[in-house]
């Protein structure tokens, strides 16, 4: 690659020019798009939080239902605690009460996680908003806190410009199935591996 | 799942807790990370945008170099000049002129991306800054652009408590080998494939 001259460089790059041009010439198709961020690795929230400023900074309006996280302040919460007041056009709904290990009671569990559920139908049906972000409802599915079935039966009848992000691990095959874009977030590396703590600002 | 009763279910989340609270025990240092976002799949950029709003949100400042991005106007450049407008601790350079096969200048392209390079170590070395965003910067040393020493060594030599995010395809091993984090995003479906074009406050 470093002797490459710049005459082959761009011939070649004229190449692939060419290509991406026909691939976006044959997808001409709008709509509302079922995201999924799934996978053991880090980052599926986090995106998730990314595609929510990259949409506010199209003029979007966007709904956020956690629904595991809630019992510790994050950084992501204060952040949108702060820019909405400022009149951005965001909501955040944190109905968690934290992770299903610590609170040890399925039935507050499935409570909670029907509450978030409730919450997020009521987001989805909202015609004013553009862009729902459904964080860790994976977790919720998977232990049948809310089925996966209502989930991809209120996907399907959602209005078809609505998009819809859901996160967490262990995404039901289900909703992969109707998704329209799924990454899996898978480790490579982690630094708990290494004795490195969770750190403010990094991992909440 | 569905039938489990409550009673084992508390057991096992017990279980799971009593793991979870060892792990976090023996997880004790604290230090700046140096995080790599790879892979073909989406997710790597955005989540180091929602990592930058996570940081703000705790009272830290960032910078964001984009190395490759730049020609077209984006969501996530016009949510971060509206923040910033209103006094939030953030800086982006935007020092990309597009991709590399819409350039098709070699020489050209290794100019703009040491111009980046010279910000993104301007940024590291000022101590006022708590996370830096180096956005494409695997796409400029896979291309060998920027040499992936270069940046190694710089990341070896920054601040101990200064949290680097490095994204774009195919990181250097020599990067992955000096990473703390590293999370690889993985295309399960993608969109395109079925015709869908990329859409505002989604893909840009």
């Amino acid at each position: 690659m470093t002797d490459e001259t710049n005459e082959e460089h761009r011939k070649r790059m004229v190449r692939i020019n060419e290509i991406k041009d026909r691939q976006l010439a044959s997808a001409t198709k709008e709509k509302g798009l079922v995201i999924v961020h799934t996978g053991a690795g880090k980052g599926k929230s986090t995106a998730a939080f990314g595609m929510a400023i990259r949409a506010l900074g199209q003029g979007m309006k966007v709904g956020i239902v956690q629904f595991i996280k809630g019992a510790i302040p994050t950084g992501e919460a204060e952040f949108i605690k702060q820019i909405s007041a400022t009149g951005m056009p965001i909501e955040m709904h944190t109905m968690g009460e934290g992770f299903t290990w610590k609170t040890q009671d399925r039935e507050r569990d499935i409570a909670t996680a029907m509450k978030g559920w409730d919450q997020a139908v009521q987001l989805m049906r909202d015609p004013s908003f553009d862009l729902i972000v459904l964080d860790e409802l994976n977790i919720a599915t998977k232990y049948d806190y809310v089925p996966a079935s209502v989930v991809v039966d209120e996907l399907l009848a959602k209005r078809p410009m609505l998009h819809v992000v859901v996160t967490g691990r262990n995404a039901s095959p289900e909703l992969i199935e109707i998704a329209d874009l799924v990454s899996e977030m898978k480790v490579i590396k982690h630094p708990y591996a290494h004795g490195i703590q969770p750190q403010r600002g990094v991992e909440f």
